[in-house]
């Protein structure tokens, strides 16, 4: 069976997604797309023999359409993943789910309500959950490999801030990443976070403090430190480290060639995150093509995750109006037993 | 379009590349496999409902498969290679093409007759052309990064030689792929070669000298050392280093994560060539089977490319045989004027 | 001329100092040591022609010393140093000046009440201001390479607590060169601390929470996070990275070979401190006698730099006792203008 | 007791050895100072207090110079050592102890006529027995990490070559330091050796054929590979790296610091070799003041150990004119017995 796929967004996130789906995975095709500009939604219908949809609930409507990805700007995303409830089709949003906590829990509630215990039909675009590294650090952490988690340290820098960037953005687009990350490595909620800032950069408007540091406490008692650094200028950088009890296990920069040259010896760094996360982006895809061709659950980041994530990241803003102070997380509530 | 794709050999390389094929390639179909261990075909085929053929020239006349991958026996490779070309199919080949000189030339001289200035029918497995590393060390030589080569360092390192490997063996299975891709990195061809053994492994028979040190000079006059060590022990490790006249550029072993543990800091190595390939594995069997989507010239090594290895490894032998002397490489006709 | 050097304390420490007055120093002699257990006195003694003092007060009397190190219990050095200034011999305590912030302010008044604006007497042993790596770091910092500080990152891992550790201690011991090496760093004072825990390690008794996280705020506004872990287990790691507006500076481990072996590949981590800092160590008492013999102010940290290190020291534990909050650091009144 | 050291020679080299001896070592005065250039010998003698004698001669004879450093020109090694042994003083002399065999025999011979069976006077400067690094590398060899060794592959890279740098310089002058290393490494002698060019480097005139590829064999028959490329332009570069039977060692470049900056992340290269081997030349320097001042045996390279390697030399410089063909090395007669 070939899933057919149509993307909703063809700026850089969703073109990528629909170059993937078309030339990277197996039993898939792109079959529509579609943007608020539709000179870009032309381009990657031209590259790929897809036709364009005016829109996104029209494209979901399409009868030849039987998987969605969402790719669109985030204050869209609840709407249209709904859209995608109702026609009762399977939907990769990209992460958040929402921007808001209510936003997010009506996408859990429809999906509730329209599935009761059947196959879940959301996903969310937490693609680290697929890069061979953080794959590899969970599996050795449960393995026991370092002993039991003591402490966590999460750093996050891209090249620069997109336009309109503000401290609470910050979180919600960029951290939130942090957020789904570290309790699904170790297998713990997030209890309670407290918001630091560093130094502003010289470099950023003051509506975006930048860099920001991070405390996570999950339910295990281990500590996460997270620095987000939005204009860090010198590249694309993401890194972890879990400290255990018997040793750490970090992320390496999965680069390939070294060159000396000039007095130096070093590697590149990639502009931004698509080079990083070439490999993620690609598995996760598959992965869910292949769920659902299959009739399984999807492996990916649920609608519930999604909403986990920013229930954190609202409790984030909220210590960083209130003095860096810890704030506690509220669960949303527990799954329906299936 | 989708391309139908039979393996011929079920083994390990077999196994990878039709689970490639069957779950990781965009436009591709798994329909047929065999194997002279039939119950290694029929593995296979559960994992992904292709059929069984009887025998790899059964395979090749199987109406539904429209291109062939070769992975049976080194021994095996001429005489399917040439029965592909008989039924007009795109073939790829793994390396080597044959293990001799007179095997190689005649599927070259069979696919030209068979051809003429029509789409070349035959590829070769040389995978590393499409390594994430080495292309881009080619790239960034040929864009000046760091003035023209001088020297170039190869190690191709594994855990320990298989079953019944001598030294020639060596030569023509393992070092095969440097005399394919430091031509192909330096876009010159090899002139002249030089065989030297290091210290006996006290772990190895006579039988088979290892390690051994290539020198290889191509047609720019760069030196090109190779050490070739099949039972290193500590794990598979491919490195290579092109010294050029204003620096370095050198493949890094491509790992993920880094462990603190037990007084040491390290990565891990593979035991095989499996994880450090995968991707060239997969990128190449991408753009063969787009190629014969698109009905292009395949961007692979070619037959030629794959005589001219042979002929390399044959003059190595010589040296081998002759106290380690140069020994001047016969380049092969050139390929007819399109 | 020759500085004549008497050592307090032959511990491992001392033991450490003793050896490199005798055996490393230019200019310098090894002329009597004391310790609380005369048999290591008496061995380094005969390692060196030293004579063995009854006691650290009896030493620094001996009129053959010029010069004094103390090495002895955290709980001595006050008073030994107080001594020392009594006799007027230039004296390098080792950190901390002293436990508490009044015995550490009491060093500092005695200093100045004998010298006066002439030559300081006292020098402290933070030397990490030695250690190439943060000499480097400094001056790249200084120079502008990657822009001004935004962000700090410190760790110091040990291998295992020392018997009667304590989580005071552990900041008061251990944490402390931080608060000296940061502001060192940066040419900025620490304004205020809080105090985090990671979760408690298994291995370690509740007297001792391990690790700690502490969040450190300079003048300038930079942000300073510090791990410490003083049961690592895996080794003995210290480590920094500064965050400029346009990059980054880390320390890198200082290890000279690197192993491949049983698939992985690798380098070791010292068991303690002393291979880590071992030329630091060197230098700083290079630097120290030097500049006895040429009559100049000392380079090392002064009596007030250890005290302003004890008193973030003990803002940090007025924080651990007040649920992390944010503590302001009192400054102790300025130096005279000489 | 002090020992009283003059250096012969203040070139880059000398004063590096003064200044060495004048600030860092325990136990050495620098008590006189010559060269060919009286201003650079006045201004080695101006920055320590020593006497400038008139040449290498009379500087020998100073009564109060106890031992001789010589680091003048190469060609006057030979006949200044033969003045300090007539003279019965311990001479450290920087390698080559002569560029021709007969000059090194004849060193070797009169010292051995002058004090027969008792304590040596000649040193030869093989820094790189006392570099760290390959002092760990050899001991973790010699205690069986890795398994015998069965290849070697040695780098030796500088940013420049000096003026009237020859093909033949570039063996007796840089080389030479593989042909002492290497045999030192694996206790075991050079018995054959095979030289190669690589492409010359366009920036260098054809008298000098750099880079050049060596090959050594040892008594114990593993083969070394040994770069040497004077003008590798992007910085001083010295690797090695033993492969056993069950790993490899390796040299790491001893750096400090690694900065992320303008898309890349990496470190700094020196241009010379002061800052690489500036601990190994401290430790030679003071294990050889500290063995005068014992009188013992000196654990610096032998005389005979210089002759050897300039023997080796001199077979290179035969293959390097005789087309690359092996060419063996008649090994000196051996040390009479004690």
């Amino acid at each position: 069976m070939t899933v057919r796929v149509g993307v909703i967004g063809a700026g850089i996130m969703g073109a990528d997604h629909a170059n993937t789906v078309h030339r990277k995975l197996s039993g898939a095709d792109l079959v529509a797309v579609t943007d608020v500009d539709a000179s870009r939604a032309q381009a990657v219908a031209d590259a790929s023999g897809a036709a364009v949809a005016t829109d996104g609930f029209a494209l979901i409507e399409v009868p030849s359409v039987d998987a969605i990805i969402i790719a669109s700007h985030d204050s869209t995303h609840a709407e249209l993943t709904l859209a995608a409830i109702a026609a009762g089709k399977p939907v990769l949003c990209e992460k958040p789910l929402a921007p808001t906590v209510s936003d997010s829990a009506a996408v859990v509630a429809a999906e509730r309500a329209a599935v009761g215990s059947g196959l879940p039909l959301v996903s969310v675009g937490f693609m680290r959950r697929f890069d061979p590294g953080y794959v590899r650090m969970k599996a050795a952490l449960a393995a026991g490999r370092v002993g039991p988690a003591v402490v966590v340290h999460g750093i996050s820098r891209g090249v620069s801030a997109g336009p309109g960037a503000t401290s609470e953005s910050s979180i919600t687009g960029s951290a939130i990443h942090e957020f789904d990350c570290v309790p699904w490595l170790l297998d713990s909620p997030v209890t309670e976070v407290s918001w630091h800032a560093g130094r502003q950069s010289g470099a950023v408007e003051p509506v975006l403090r930048d860099p920001q540091v991070l405390l996570l406490r999950t339910a295990d008692g281990v500590l996460t430190t997270v620095e987000v650094f939005l204009n860090a200028r010198y590249g694309y950088d993401v890194r972890c480290e879990i400290v255990g009890e018997q040793g750490t296990l970090a992320l390496t920069e999965p680069t390939t060639v070294v060159v000396d040259s000039s007095r130096s010896h070093g590697y590149d760094y990639a502009a931004d995150w698509r080079p990083r996360f070439a490999e993620a982006y690609r598995v996760q895809l598959q992965e869910w093509v292949d769920s659902i061709a299959a009739g399984v659950a999807s492996p990916l980041a649920s609608a519930r995750d999604g909403l986990i994530a920013t229930v954190v990241a609202q409790a984030m803003i909220t210590s960083m109006h209130d003095a860096g102070r810890w704030v506690q997380v509220e669960p949303p509530a527990p799954p329906p037993v299936r």
